[in-house]
């Protein structure tokens, strides 16, 4: 028999289903639509559903358990819990409505800490007992380990580095507050800071930019797309070396599409981060990209959270 | 058979050794010059001089351990490495130097680490698995307690809240950076706040000024006084908000006689705090003063990493 564990991401426009082994080989993959299901009951009925007709037609295959990476997924209470971007309102007991299907361990975080716990099961940060995960994207994320632990905090809500305040009373914030990471270093805050840039010059954004199209302008040598990669990696250095301060890991790991800039954004990141450190850090920590960068990424994490029970 | 931990503060101008049982009492305590002793080895000799004498001269006690927080200590290796404020230079092996004179375990670690185990030992953080300790004195420290362990993290210098940047570019620290938390929440930044918005006034301080005078004063109704706790409150509450959002604790204690200041101190803190925490986080951390405030806490702190092994 083959142990499978089946990976959930759930996402604000799809979910995808993985079937996934314990070396991170992801063996079937489906995806259905979040907001097309009003009822959570009914789509965690239509998942169970895709995960039983799975292993009725893969019989050497057994489930040992199910993992769900979702915005707002608590930990503790298996509960999703007033997610902005998704239908179901207030706290829904996702973990509890699985356990209605099946009698394998369910486990529930949100998608940063699913990409930090994949990150220590399949990718860079194997062996390694103290690391951040940061998730560029939407918005930025982050996982906290700590001694090989995943940080969940007195309420299961620990990790929200992305809602640091690195600027008091600088940019709003989706969270409605001022100053925090994410208003800077999120997709729409990449965005923010080109369209500044390029309004500084008089000039305006023609069509819709995104950081992979400003990533493509740097690369032709377009001077207010590198410069925005250049205050990116500024603020996250920054922003970073104060995570640091708290939990002073061996490594921080980026992961998301925003990463895929590379040293357009790994160069400025890392200057910056050894400026802002203090002394006793400085020239020991890595900044890598993540090492589970591929599609099966959210799955891969989501799983994982299976085999590290 | 009474069971003993000798407790030692290292500090800059003393040493304190004390003898404290498992419930917090500190049956003997004494002190010897810390600058006084060139050599770290001689040091550690008196020290272990004066242990044994109290147990030659007390036959129903017995030593179980012995506990050292001092200034850099480092847990993982047992070193103090590279403190600013002591006589001896580089990295000085404390616990090795005190392995030459006893059998029993002997533990390490900072002055802040070292209060937030006694806060879980004999304080106001009995039972909590996740909390902070902030330490207000010459500097601003910190000891972070996740899931009922103390994070060290991998270098073992973990807690360096009092070196999270929380204004880029601002007031010059002792550590050579920017705009520290401790910059404006030590003893020494809350002088100079005073003295700032005294000189802005276009007034100068008469004789030497310090935290307490400077909160005697505003108890008399001083408003450049009060102002500088508000200002220290505001400042304190912006960091600790962004120390919520790396490991969510339920709660923070404020240890060191800056945190004596009372309501002065804690109102402008505790509305700070809510003010600049992420949403998710608001109205359920407690911001407390310190169980272990008497004379004896870092000598409790020292003693505490014995029971607490």
């Amino acid at each position: 028999m083959k142990n499978i564990a089946a990976g959930i991401d759930v996402g604000g426009t799809n979910t995808v289903i993985g079937m996934v082994d314990s070396d991170g080989k992801c063996w079937y993959k489906t995806s259905i639509s979040t907001p097309g299901y009003d009822d959570a009951a009914v789509f965690v009925h239509e998942i169970a559903r895709i995960i039983k007709e799975y292993f009725l037609s893969n019989t050497t295959s057994n489930l040992v358990g199910i993992g769900i990476g979702a915005p707002n997924g608590n930990y503790y209470n298996g509960s999703i819990e007033f997610a902005p971007n998704l239908k179901w309102k207030g706290v829904v007991p996702l973990v509890g409505l699985f356990r209605q299907h099946f009698d394998v361990p369910v486990v529930l975080t949100n998608d940063a800490n699913a990409a930090a716990i994949g990150e220590m099961v399949y990718g860079n940060a194997k062996g390694m007992k103290n690391f951040i995960e940061i998730t560029l994207g939407t918005g930025v994320g982050s996982g906290i380990v700590v001694d090989a632990n995943m940080v969940y905090g007195h309420d299961g809500f620990a990790g929200e580095i992305g809602h640091a305040i690195v600027f008091p009373g600088g940019r709003v914030c989706g969270c409605g507050r001022s100053g925090c990471l994410e208003a800077y270093c999120s997709a729409s805050g990449i965005v923010k800071t080109y369209n500044d840039l390029l309004a500084r010059d008089g000039k305006k954004t023609e069509g819709e930019i995104t950081p992979y199209k400003i990533s493509k302008l740097a690369e032709k040598g377009d001077k207010t797309a590198i410069s925005t990669y250049e205050y990116t990696g500024e603020i996250l250095g920054l922003g970073l070396s104060n995570s640091v301060a708290h939990t002073s890991p061996e490594a921080i790991f980026i992961f998301g599409g925003i990463a895929n800039a590379g040293e357009l954004l790994f160069k400025p990141l890392k200057e910056s981060f050894e400026k802002y450190l203090l002394q006793v850090y400085r020239n020991k920590i890595s900044i890598l990209p993540s090492g589970i960068m591929e599609n099966d990424a959210a799955i891969l994490g989501a799983a994982s959270l299976v085999w590290k029970q």
